[in-house]
């Protein structure tokens, strides 16, 4: 390595050649694809950027002139060129490194960023607040890879090119992709924009109100270095508009540059296994090849396994109308899926839980006022979901359960699930949620029956004094516990698969009163406005005592699995200590009674 | 009374002359603004499409052609023209039509509609549901009037400009505003277009990917005849951009659209008294004066009265950087104060509850993740703020008080609010949410005080057996309820003013247990996800019985307060008769305990 781990700070380059540049972006290069692929990583949308975020840092002087990357999916080179290149060069350090932009982690990230098409909002505060302090930094977004068609990036461009009378760099890093394929009518104007070397009349970043610039080799240093040191200190508004190539330098993942947008070697063992994202692809193309009406819609992730469907470009592209990318824009997706519904047809969405974050007032507004017989797939949700802070889906039940309408199904294992789809993809009155297990595909030991038409518990084992409900993902602990506590009191507890969140079944809650006086409830999700604090609600004012486990209220980051369970004593032999202790509390209550 | 009150369907008019149509379009805009300055509405927006809805109905043919108003602020002529004239002519009939389009009440709505935006995302599915069923009615959405600068919109426009090859209409009502002046780049682009009669090179819809025509005289039926007779049956996406008046045909809403957008004659009430969004702006315009780095953020509604804080144009131009008006863009407004606060600056967001649904994923992510010390003051929250089904702000607890880093302060009385104002106003480490009383100005009989730094539960009255936590607009009812209980047995309950929706003060519940058998909750939101479950699951294993109440979880639609309240039990007899109940049971278990 000649210079790369040399550097510790963005102006140690601003000496360099054009030439010694180019082999430092090589050995950026290198540095990004050796990490990424034994520890797992955004590729393709880095390699794109190793030029761009190089000829920045020449040119401006970050801290002082604030940078923020969209998603911040394409941050490696900006880590790499501010002081962290030790947690790409070193394996023992690859954890010392987030994936994502983080302050915590240098004075050159300004915000922790994960979701996309926020860099716009962003960039507009920070240039608000340089306008009130007097001060006269730049302040640069990179957006691109399927940012810019989301709502909130949209605003954003609405706002800056209307409102902004000052210093505001956008920088559009136009790999000619989103996660997959392009969507939408900007991207035509983009290759438009392309096609014309920039000199086409009709420009979406004009008519937002931008200034516009193109760079057709945006893999070049030199003509970047020129572009950015002509505007730098511009007094307006500016867009950027560079043409990069995705994967760019490594043949992989320039020809599939969707299967390397993001790659972690844990992935390819999974998919080894059976998972549900295999299992419900399976379904639906046997669906498809039946149900004409049938929709499947994706937001730009339609093929990432095992987190989505897998159905690769060809299939994609066979299935015609009946398959839908919206590209990142999950408020457009759930409203257009009401109407697919409202039509009489089916429509299928799928998402992340932490993206559906997005669609907050959708599901309220277009889908669950409107009734109409949508069907959600929820992946990724709870605890044993993807771990970084930006990514984690704990808040689903809170966002979910509470909508008047929306009936949300939480299958304990694959028999269930199966059940729960072929409702969904039948259902034409109501819209329906899948929340599909995160803790891998485990099979029902017992025959599992589901009367949808009057939705019950389901008691698993019935047992005495103790009552566990264990939700979802939950219910494989729930079947630790009551064994361990067998084991350990020759005494059986009641278990209890719950099968929705989105309300209670009053019908066994009053069952369970006769012979119990402890209700134990399982959650993978925040405690807080969740699942089980219904069911605490629910025997509130009656002689049956709740303890409600799940996670606590935080921004949980990057855990391992196991210390985030303990710490919420989602383990069955504390939950087992916690149990005796609470019987016995209560038993010596009830002998002291007036204590 | 020469035709609208033989109109019965649309199909009515098509044998019409112009000058009939003419005629009919003047008896329109009287019931309109009849019914709106007697009853309430939106006055300046249904004035402005007047001519275009007319003229849509007589070119299309409604319900086999389908017609979507976006946020559906500006229906009442077609309501008018589908057999809801009733509704609009005989003040004993007002009641029977809703201010939005409404399904249940007339097949020419296909969907219930309330918040702007959302239009272009139901005509996608809508386009997308034809061509799967091969079918071939003509499908129209009508935007405008602030909602093209929404997220979603834009999310809409992209989709279909990218994605839809076949008959889709979309035709933006220009009428020059939005709720208040318009704000961002494409309105700069609008105004292009209507200064070159639309042949601008650079046009936002053609960039965006659409076929495009312009109606300079968008109050005049004959043109929009020609045009719509023109491109009925289109083959592909096309924008009709129609230049309006807002206000048209009324003098006072022509030369203030803004105060004329919506108007009700109970706001002419409410602002004779003392009333938040007054002593908020009052609050403001003291700091404003003093504090340079103060950023008031408003989304589209910054006079709307008393809901927001009334700031005039004059007063809002003189405000410069301090005042920013981001348009309907709500995700937008979020994400950009936060990095408004990044660089040290204090932003204070303004917003309806049921608007900020809009912005669950940046408060998560852009917010909180990043803990930067905005102000958020959330309007119109629970059961006394606005009543529409589209409107109601009953799932704001959900969506806020379960987010970390947040505080969410809720307020009982004016002297707390004041209190709590200047502490959000001056807090430099996390982000504040302060949940404003939606149930008028209270003033506290007793001296305040807060610690913000350690915040507890102030214990209003000292009671036993049974405590009552009243949460913010719901404390005046625990006082109610105090004050009959005492007057019923002769014995005091505990009152409790807990302050804060996003945690409970364990120390004071905790206090609680030694005296009490009984807390009741009460909150003015749903049950379901909310405050009161919190107390519910920490006092769980307890031998403190909760009783939780709140709203049930549905979405209610324009009630009654008394109805609601009543059917909630939320009435001070009503509680008070539970309790005497509910200590009557316990008292008996107490006494036979084996049962």
């Amino acid at each position: 390595m000649t210079y790369l781990d040399k550097i510790q700070k963005p102006s140690d380059i601003k000496n360099f050649s054009i030439e010694q540049l180019q082999i430092l972006s090589d050995e950026i290069r290198q540095a990004i694809l050796h990490r990424s692929i034994a520890y797992g990583g955004h590729v393709a949308s880095n390699l794109s950027v190793v030029e761009l975020t190089i000829a920045l840092h020449y040119v401006f002087n970050s801290p002082h002139d604030k940078i923020v990357f969209d998603c911040s999916h394409q941050c490696y080179t900006h880590k790499l060129l501010t002081g962290r290149c030790k947690g790409f060069i070193f394996p023992e350090y690859y954890d010392s490194v987030a994936g994502y932009m983080n302050p915590d982690e240098s004075e050159h990230d300004l915000f922790e960023i994960g979701h996309t098409s926020t860099s716009l909002s962003l960039v507009s505060g920070l240039v608000i607040g340089r306008e009130l302090k007097h001060e006269n930094e730049n302040i640069i977004a990179i957006i691109g890879d399927g940012s810019l068609g989301g709502g909130q990036a949209l605003e954003g461009l609405n706002f800056i090119g209307g409102e902004i009378k000052s210093n505001c760099i956008v920088i559009i890093n136009d790999n000619e992709f989103s996660i997959a394929e392009n969507h939408g009518g900007i991207y035509e104007n983009l290759k438009l924009l392309r096609s014309t070397n920039g000199e086409a009349e009709c420009n979406f970043f004009r008519a937002m109100g931008f200034d516009y610039y193109y760079v057709p080799e945006g893999n070049k240093i030199a003509p970047l270095i020129e572009i950015f040191q002509k505007i730098k200190d511009i007094d307006h508004p500016v867009v950027i508009h560079v043409h990069t190539t995705k994967g760019k330098g490594y043949g992989a993942a320039e020809t599939d540059p969707e299967k390397w947008h993001y790659y972690s070697p844990a992935l390819e063992d999974i998919i080894k296994e059976e998972y549900y994202a295999e299992i419900t692809r399976n379904v639906l193309r046997k669906e498809l090849a039946v149900k004409k009406d049938l929709v499947y819609i994706a937001a730009a992730t339609p093929a990432l396994l095992p987190v989505s469907m897998g159905f690769s470009l060809q299939e994609r592209e066979k299935m015609g109308m009946n398959f839908q990318d919206v590209g990142i824009a999950e408020e457009h997706a759930v409203a257009m899926a009401s109407a697919i519904a409202k039509q009489g047809c089916k429509p299928v969405f799928s998402v992340l839980a932490t993206f559906l974050q997005r669609s907050f007032d959708q599901l309220l507004q277009d889908l669950c006022i409107n009734n109409n017989p949508v069907l959600l797939l929820v992946w990724n949700s709870g605890v044993y979901g993807l771990n970084d802070k930006t990514h984690i889906g704990h808040f689903d039940i809170q966002e979910l359960a509470h909508i008047p309408n929306l009936l949300y199904l939480v299958p304990s294992c694959y028999e269930e699930y199966m059940m729960m789809l072929q409702y969904g993809l039948s259902e034409t009155k109501h819209p329906i949620a899948i929340r599909i297990p995160s803790n891998g595909v485990y099979h029902a030991k017992r025959s599992i029956n589901i009367n949808f038409d009057m939705l019950e518990y389901e008691i698993v084992n019935q047992g005495e004094e103790v009552a566990i409900i264990a939700l979802g993902a939950m219910f494989q602990l729930g079947e630790d516990i009551i064994r361990l506590y067998h084991k350990k009191t020759g005494k059986q507890l009641t278990l209890i698969n719950p099968r929705f969140a989105s309300d209670v079944d009053s019908v066994t809650l009053e069952k369970i009163k006769e012979n119990h006086k402890l209700v134990v409830t399982l959650e993978d999700g925040i405690i807080n406005g969740g699942w089980g604090q219904l069911i605490a609600s629910y025997y509130g004012t009656s002689d049956i005592k709740v303890k409600n486990y799940g996670l606590s209220k935080q921004f949980a980051d990057r855990y391992s699995l196991y210390d985030i369970l303990y710490e919420n004593h989602l383990i069955d032999r504390l939950i087992v200590k916690d149990i005796i202790h609470l019987l016995g509390t209560n038993n010596k209550r009830n002998t002291t009674d007036d204590n």
